[in-house]
C-alpha cells in the first residue's frame, strides 16, 4: 500500500502545533496540507502559525490553506476569551516565531480537502482538531467525499465525561453544533477523540525539559510555546497535573487506532438551546447496524506518550 | 461455593415484576428476599405487588420489606404522572392479581439490607432497581456493608444516551441523586446497567404470546401486565418496536457479568439543578486507579433474550 496521506484541519493553537510535529516526525504518514480553521484563533492567525510551526519544523514544503472564517450558523466569529488565555493570543503561547516566508495557498482549504479526496480516496486520513465547518462545507459540496475519505478521526466531543465550556458540550463542537452533527450523520468512517481520552492523556514539564535539553531551535521554542500551555492548566485543570495532548492524541489514533479502546455507536450532536453541542448517542438507534462513530474511551497512555515522545524529540533534535 | 443470594430493592412496576421472575427461575441463586421502594409506585403498593407476584410465582416463602418512603433529601414523595402511565396506576398495568396473603415484614428493609450483607458478605449480590435512598441509608448506618457486600448491579442512570425523564437524568437516579452519588462514591463494588444497555435490549408481543399461550395463570397474567407496558411504549418510545428490560436485564448482568462488555469508569451523580441526576465520569479521577463503578455500554441480547424467555417461560409453564 502506497504510504498514507494525511490532511490536518487544524485551529493553531499550542496543541494544534504539537499535532503538526507528530504528524510530521511519524514515519508511517505523509503529511500533504494544513486546513486552517477559527477556535482558538481567528483562521488568517491560525494558517500563519501553521506556517510558522511548519518552518520551525524543516518543513518548506507542506502548503496551508484557508478555511471557514466562522460556523456555519454565523456571520462573525470572535475568539473567546478562554481561548486567548490557554493558547496566548498568537496563539502560540505568546512565543516569537519568524514571520513565515510563505503564504497560504489561493485555493480554499474547502476544495483542497474535496480535491484530496478524489486523489487519494481511501489512503487519505483527514484529522480535524478545530470546529468541523470546514469538513461539513466540503460535504455539502461534494457528497461523493463521505465515502471516498479513507478515515476522519477528529479531536472534538464528551461522551463520558463532562464538557469543557459548558456541563455537556467540548469546545470544538461547540463552535459549530450544525456543523459538527452533519459531519457524524453522514457516511464518512469517524472516530472521535474526545475529552475521554485526551484527560487521561498528559504531558509535564519532566517532558518539556528534555526538549529544551536538546539546545535546538525547534527544541527550545516548543518548550517555551508547551510550558506556557501547561502553565494554564495549572491555573483552569489544576486536578489534571499536566496538560491535556488534546490535539496530538487524535494524529496518533488516526495512525494506530489501537492506541485507544472504543465504542461503536449511533451519535449525533445536540443543537437544542438547552444540550448545545453535546455528543450523545442516539436511544432510537441503539440497536441498528453499522453505528456511525467509534468513540475512543481509553487510551494506553504509557505507549502513546512515549512514542509521541520519541517523534517529537527526534524531531526536535535535528531542527 | 455456596449457592449466592440475591437482594432485590424493587419499586415494582412491571419491569420489576419481570426482575422477580427472572431470579425466582435462575438456577444459580437464592432469592432472600425484596426490599421494597418508591418510585414507580408509593412503597406500600410496591411491597403489596411483589408479594402478589411472589404468590403468582408460587413463592410464599421469600420475605418483602419495607424500605423508605420518599427521597433522602425529602420528606415526601409522589409518583409521577409518566410512572403511573407506563406501570398503570396499581404498578402492574391494570391487572388484578389476588390479594397476597402475607403482610410485608416488620424488619425494615435497611436493617434486611446491613444483616445480609454481615450474614452473607461476599455471597450476597443486591440488585437495587429503584432509586438508591435504601441502600444509601444503609451504608450511612453501617459503612462496613461497602467492602462486604460481594456485589451491586443496578438498573439505571445513562452514559452514553439521554435520560428519558431528562435529557441528562434516567428516572431511578432522577428520584434521589443524593443517595445515588453516595452509593457511587462508596466502596461497593458497583455495575451500572443503565439506559445504555436496556434500551438495546427490548421484548414485543411475540414473546408475550409465547407466555400466554402456555395457559396457565402465571403466564396469562404475566402477558397482560406486560402487554400494557408494550402498548405504552408504543405511545411513548415508537421507536423502540418493544419495551425495554430494564430491572430483569440488571438481574441477568449481576448473574453473568459476561452478558454486557463495560467501561471502569470514576463516575459521580450531579446534584446541580442545571444537571440535576447525571451519572458521568469525574475529569478529575481518569487517571486514578481503581475507577469505582463498571458502567455496561453494550450487551449480547439475543444470549440475554434466549436465557430471559427460557427462564420465565420455564417458571411461567409451572405456575
Amino acid at each position: 500500500m502506497a504510504t498514507r496521506k494525511m490532511i490536518l484541519d487544524l485551529d493553531t493553537g499550542i496543541d494544534d502545533a504539537m499535532a503538526i510535529a507528530y504528524a510530521v516526525a511519524a514515519p508511517d504518514v505523509d503529511l500533504i496540507g494544513i486546513v486552517s480553521s477559527y477556535g482558538n484563533v481567528l483562521t488568517p492567525l491560525s494558517a500563519q502559525n501553521s506556517l510558522k510551526i511548519l518552518e520551525l519544523l524543516g518543513q518548506p514544503n507542506v502548503p496551508v490553506f484557508l478555511g471557514e472564517s466562522h460556523s456555519s450558523t454565523t456571520t462573525h466569529f470572535d475568539v473567546m476569551p478562554i481561548s486567548a488565555q490557554i493558547h496566548g493570543k498568537n496563539g502560540i503561547g505568546e512565543v516569537d516565531l519568524p514571520m513565515p516566508k510563505r503564504q497560504p495557498e489561493t485555493k480554499s482549504g474547502v476544495d483542497f480537502l474535496i480535491e484530496s479526496a478524489h486523489t487519494f480516496g481511501k489512503n487519505l486520513i483527514v484529522v480535524p482538531t478545530g470546529p468541523l465547518t470546514n469538513l461539513a462545507k466540503a460535504l455539502k459540496k461534494a457528497p461523493e467525499i463521505a465515502t471516498e475519505i479513507g478515515s476522519v478521526t477528529l479531536m472534538g466531543g464528551a461522551l463520558t465525561v463532562p464538557g469543557n465550556v459548558s456541563p455537556v458540550a467540548e469546545a470544538n463542537i461547540n463552535q459549530d453544533p450544525t456543523a459538527a452533527d452533519q459531519v457524524f450523520e453522514s457516511k464518512l468512517n469517524i472516530t472521535m477523540v474526545g475529552l475521554d481520552v485526551t484527560l487521561r492523556t498528559l504531558l509535564t514539564k519532566t517532558e518539556t525539559a528534555e526538549w529544551r535539553s536538546l539546545h535546538t531551535t525547534a527544541g527550545k521554542k516548543f518548550a517555551d510555546i508547551v510550558d506556557y500551555y501547561i502553565d494554564v492548566y495549572k491555573i483552569t485543570s489544576p486536578h489534571l497535573h499536566g496538560c491535556a495532548l488534546h490535539d496530538p492524541l487524535a494524529v496518533g489514533v488516526a495512525l494506530d487506532p489501537s492506541l485507544v479502546s472504543t465504542l461503536d455507536l449511533n451519535m449525533f450532536v445536540d443543537t437544542s438551546k438547552e444540550m448545545w453541542g453535546r455528543t450523545i448517542g442516539d436511544p432510537a438507534k441503539l440497536t441498528d447496524k453499522n453505528p456511525n462513530v467509534s468513540v475512543a474511551l481509553t487510551v494506553d497512555q504509557a505507549t502513546y506518550l512515549k512514542r509521541f515522545m520519541s517523534y517529537l524529540s527526534g524531531l526536535f533534535a535535528k531542527n
